[in-house]
């Protein structure tokens, strides 16, 4: 199955106790196209400004990522400047320019409608909702969101909600879209409001797969040093999503497979500054990792159906 | 084996959503015995004031817990109230008291000292050397600190670490004795300091143990709500000490099934307040919920040793 993307592209302006990186290759689309190519042919909608490296464009279209959706606007591409602390303990942002992010309006080329795969990255959900307007009948679509759209556009958002399977967030946004700060909580209400399965990242805790019936813990890769954690959030969703796409199946075995394929995907991404680690990555070390990590995704099943009260 | 706790006996002030409890009982000591003599005899050395309820002594004893070591002091019971928010993401120290605490010097009856298994809560690094003095020969000795001590008796709290076969801390404790922020640093420096064995517990993320050559994570029971979550590392330390006297071996598999017993022993702590939970659960809502769990914890080895890289 193919898989559509609808996210940023961007430069990054990164500080963290490993060095510092300028303009380097970032944004939610890139990150996500990364990984997910991995495992199944990906093409991105976006827009890039016309400062955008060409060798940048090379280094996705490498990997197979298709680019035919990426609209080249007059400006300059979205940037984002921040400095993590010592341990990524905090996120300081420095700067935010939209730039030609700022009147993005996502076209998906005719050739691209009829993916069976569509991940909405974080982007206004207006655009969602414009986005699955243009697709046609995609078998799975996932949405990932933050928390200026639950604060502001709670509405549209609950829009795009209910056309979606599956809701990937972190905690803070789960806790913030569901107004509860339990986990299960959390999760239940986010079902409640349309995805049947709702993922919540925890970072370096992992992340949790609430399916109808079940929960499933899968811890992060434990790395005893991590340089930059920018996209390593997007790079989960690409390995998910790419998993699911090379599968050709949603159900819960797919689904935890898949969880495995973001844990390892991202644990990379987090290993060097922008998408250098995840660039540089092969098969057979995702295979020696998932070798590491041993049994322990498969085993992490809590049927939360049977509810623990 | 039996076990030996030295640590607090306290009325605690609590408020949380769910309701206020006035001097409830509480202390490290009482939850820990009230944990650990599920799987093993069990006594207390600790200090206790005028105030103190007999009834609270005769809870104890209904579960098997030797009091001969509890010293009945003139003055008031240790006190400390406190208020978590909605979702325990905050606690807020109302008051501490120290009172017959302040001059507390354990006193280890002779009956009391050839006990294989010692744990030392939290308590000032000195007391915690000075029992070290009066037991002849433990098999096992384990420990517990708070950042209180980590800033201000580092020296002190190093010699005791010297001298102990397991630290259990939290992971903010962790990374504040260890000086680094990342687990797997944490873990390694703290061996170095002394104790073979590393417990690193994350409340609600579950738990770490790291032995000499590998690390597990155990994720904390899923609840859908919690009461109280006062007491829930200490009775997780009872639980795990208690496992290991009944088991009678410290050996890597046996720390395993102690973190599952820590873990489930816990869960029942923070749906109730006080030890009330820990106090009503049975044997068979344990086994239940060890079932419920299914095989989570015992798959969950990473091969540390291996190195992630």
């Amino acid at each position: 199955m193919r898989v559509l993307v609808v996210g940023s592209m961007a430069y990054d302006s990164v500080e963290t106790w490993a060095g510092k990186r300028d303009r380097a290759l970032g944004g939610s689309a890139t990150f996500f196209s990364m990984a997910s190519s991995r495992f199944a042919k990906t093409d991105i909608v976006a827009v890039v400004g016309d400062d955008f490296r060409p060798g940048d464009l090379d280094r996705l279209a490498a990997k197979g990522v298709g680019l035919a959706g990426v609209e080249h606007a007059k400006g300059e591409t979205f940037r984002w400047g921040g400095v993590y602390s010592r341990y990524f303990e905090t996120r300081e942002t420095l700067f935010t320019e939209l730039n030609v992010f700022s009147s993005f309006q996502p076209r998906v080329p005719e050739a691209l409608r009829d993916h069976d795969v569509v991940f909405l990255a974080n982007i206004h959900p207006k655009l969602q909702l414009d986005v699955l307007e243009q697709v046609r009948g995609p078998q799975f679509v996932a949405l990932d969101t933050m928390n200026f759209w639950i604060d502001g556009e709670r509405d549209r958002l609950a829009d795009v909600l209910r056309r979606v399977d599956l809701l990937l967030l972190n905690d803070e946004e789960a806790f913030k879209l569901s107004k509860s700060g339990n986990m299960i909580q959390a999760a239940k209400a986010i079902q409640a409001m349309g995805p049947q399965t709702v993922v919540i990242k925890r970072g370096e805790h992992g992340a949790w797969l609430f399916t109808q019936e079940e929960a499933f813990l899968y811890p992060a890769v434990p790395l005893p040093e991590v340089i930059d954690p920018t996209g390593a959030g997007d790079s989960f969703a690409g390995g998910f999503i790419g998993w699911l796409a090379k599968r050709g199946r949603f159900d819960d075995a797919a689904l935890q497979e898949a969880m495995v394929a973001g844990t390892l995907v991202a644990s990379f991404t987090v290993q060097d500054f922008s998408v250098d680690g995840l660039e540089r990555v092969t098969d057979a070390d995702l295979r020696a990792r998932h070798e590491l990590l041993g049994s322990v995704a498969g085993n992490l099943a809590l049927p939360i159906g049977a509810e623990v009260d």
